[in-house]
């Protein structure tokens, strides 16, 4: 594996994959590695002649008062997990040469990134979009692998593809979850042990709030009622959003009659965790195949 | 030459330029051609394997009460022009492509793109970088090519290209004039005889800027004084700014002891005139040997 730490060294050994005419499957992260980014690294691998990991904790994409200073690091392990699965070059570019003194450039996705995440952490989804763009322009991917535990990330970053006219297939990965199923983060690591546990009510009740929907539940209040009371019996929690919305423009939905994505953020303690799941009901396939047929 | 108006055949035939190794130089208008675009185009030709044009009435950078629906057009001649000028592909695209109905991606070069002409026009650079952005994306230029006559344009491009790390040489080319020294525009068409003749007080009153600071002035309180007294004697005029800035941060200068650009933006009747010219003492360059010395 080439370890590079400056953008010329990027670009120079970029610019060599590019004239071997080499596909390049790009996982970009912020370090503190698992599972998750494991498992997109694993997909990037099977589909990508090269396979480029990043590390970069982006101060842009983190609020005043949010974790940029306390966000875990552990540069070695992750190495040493890119080495053995194949990667071929990990990019951990400095913060001086990504954003000098006089960066002043951003781009927003108007509208997705205000919302859910957006509204509670305002700027943030500008940040993720500003260093994403930045990336794929040093990195020139034709693949680039999201998990979809962030899944309002993954829509934004397709809608930005899309409007800026990027030559990059998004690809957006299942969550990857821990045996008593909450979804892997680097954050996890704030959490005490008794929050863990409690923690798991999250992930809980998205499972209960999707077989509701399969059986035929159509009230988004009702649902996220059942969530709201699920979530207010972990210790030290406050909810942040419960929200049930179309899977591709994030747009509420009241009346549940097709696919849906459920959509939580919540704190436990001092750690903003999110999670989400996708749901519909057992008969909309049925509705779909009959107006079909 | 290769007319192409739609996206998907552009990029098939720009994965084949690439797939063969030929630099793109690009020339980005908004027709209506005329020799300042001609001169893009020309050294485009001298520095690239193959030259593309694209001609687009961007709305996104015309304000509610600009001249977006009365902007001059002249496909024909336009067409004929690049024909004689050697250009490889003419991009015409359609608005309903570019501008998707649920487009919300903008990109902002904060700071720069509120002065000067920003300042006067609000929205109207953050219409020009994106659309910019996204016409680099669909023609991955090696250089690309714009004229000096739009000064703060340039400056503003050339910080998006560092920011955003895109992997593109951005070239300013000489404004060009009429042989009465007016800087060539689409928008020149706009004026009367009357008013075309006494807008050539614009270019004649930054010459005499220029050669009053090469002889030793230094307050740009006085240069610009001198100015708006000659602006003023334009009937129907309105002058928007004058201004005397560094020419790289476009920061206003008080006194001047460095290379300075002056611009200008006036309105004639209608039309919104914009030009400007770099200045500097003649002592500069002796002092600068000096300290070498």
């Amino acid at each position: 594996m080439n370890t590079i730490t400056n953008i010329k060294l990027l670009n120079e050994k970029i610019s060599e994959l590019k004239k071997n005419g080499l596909s390049i499957g790009f996982v970009p992260t912020m370090g503190y590695l698992h599972d998750g980014h494991i498992s997109l690294i694993d997909r990037a691998r099977e589909e990508n002649d090269i396979v480029i990991v990043s590390i970069f904790v982006n101060p842009t994409q983190f609020g005043p008062n949010e974790d940029l200073t306390s966000y875990p690091k552990n540069l070695k392990n992750d190495s040493a997990m890119c080495i053995k699965h194949k990667v071929d070059i990990l990019f951990i570019p400095n913060n001086d040469e990504i954003y000098p003194d006089d960066f002043s450039t951003y781009v927003d996705v108007v509208g997705l990134s205000s919302i859910l995440c957006g509204s509670s952490r305002p700027g943030h989804f500008r940040g993720v979009t500003t260093i994403v763009l930045k990336l794929f322009n040093l990195v020139s991917p034709q693949n680039a692998y999201f998990g979809l535990k962030d899944y309002q990330q993954f829509v934004i970053i397709k809608k930005m593809v899309r409007d800026l006219n990027l030559n990059v297939n998004i690809i957006g990965c299942p969550i990857v979850r821990e045996s008593d199923g909450i979804a892997m983060s680097s954050r996890n690591v704030y959490l005490s042990e008794d929050q863990r546990k409690q923690a798991t009510y999250i992930y809980q009740s998205l499972r209960e709030a999707k077989r509701k929907i399969k059986r035929g539940e159509r009230s988004s209040a009702k649902i996220i009622d059942d969530i709201t009371k699920r979530l207010e019996m972990i210790e030290d929690s406050k909810i942040d959003y419960i929200k049930i919305c179309d899977p591709y423009f994030l747009e509420e939905v009241e009346e549940i009659t097709e696919e849906v994505r459920i959509l939580i953020a919540c704190f436990v303690g001092n750690a903003r965790l999110i999670d989400n799941i996708s749901a519909k009901s057992k008969w909309i396939k049925a509705i779909i195949d009959q107006t079909k047929g």
